[in-house]
């Protein structure tokens, strides 16, 4: 069950289909958002996550699949419980996310060597060589969405996204 | 059906109650991840997010339920596609955030004079009621998520965020 990347066009934008662009949208007044930091974050996500889910749509990817495939992918034995304390969502969250992940057959559960009611998770061969084409296309979005900003400005953002919160 | 903001101390952050504060974990790779922006911004939402449950937790408030309310708020006589629109997401999306609030009886629908088979949306008097302490909470989690940040340093992350996707 190896997933093809799109056939669609990387550099397809959502504005230039006509869908949201998590602008703002002229003559409609924001109140109080206008001023919020959490709301100016909240539209360049609305705006991000159009082009991820699109990068993403032919591997059935969320942006939190991804984040998991990645860390069991570069940290060998993890259990559940560490893979969502690194992700910082609820283990809820975690069993969600790895339960898709084992229905696309790209994540195995198997036994701890070490604690027998543990399960360690790993990436599976199809997970291993899907995530090689998922890892690129996500860098095309990557580049895509920064696109805007200078190498100097890409550096200040991080910094300053750090700060937050 | 009023309800009162929370009584828990408002400075209380996620980090002093040993739960995920959405930073990097030490001694987890993280690989690919490192080096996207789209997973800074993302980073910074889920520690941003915690802090907005919290101060919104006895009001059921979420971010898109808190921004639909501003909205309606501002723009008499908006429609369900207008919302939509506003809001930078699915028409389903907004259904959905609409008959939440509805439901907690922050907001009414009533027939269009101009078109009588569209709503137009309005906040209902407890709704209103409700959005004075609901925006003084969310300006005070805004003044904290900000609060590592000098007054420059903010409008430049705004310019920069405006920049992305």
């Amino acid at each position: 069950m190896s997933r093809k990347p799109s056939s669609r066009p990387q550099h397809r934008r959502p504005a230039q289909r006509g869908e949201s662009t998590g602008a703002q949208v002229p003559g409609v007044e924001y109140g109080l958002l206008e001023d919020l930091m959490g709301y100016a974050l909240r539209r360049a996500q609305i705006r991000i996550y159009q082009d991820f889910l699109d990068t993403m749509e032919s591997w059935s990817i969320t942006p939190p699949r991804f984040s998991a495939m990645i860390i069991i992918d570069n940290n060998a034995g993890m259990k559940l419980t560490e893979l969502a304390a690194a992700m910082g969502i609820a283990r809820s969250g975690a069993v969600e996310v790895v339960n898709s992940l084992e229905k696309l057959g790209f994540v195995s559960r198997t036994d701890s060597e070490v604690d027998k009611r543990a399960h360690v998770l790993a990436l599976t061969s199809v997970g291993k060589k899907a995530l090689t084409g998922i890892a690129q296309a996500i860098q095309a979005h990557d580049a895509r969405i920064s696109a805007r900003l200078t190498t100097a400005e890409q550096t200040e953002l991080r910094r300053l996204l750090g700060l937050l919160g």
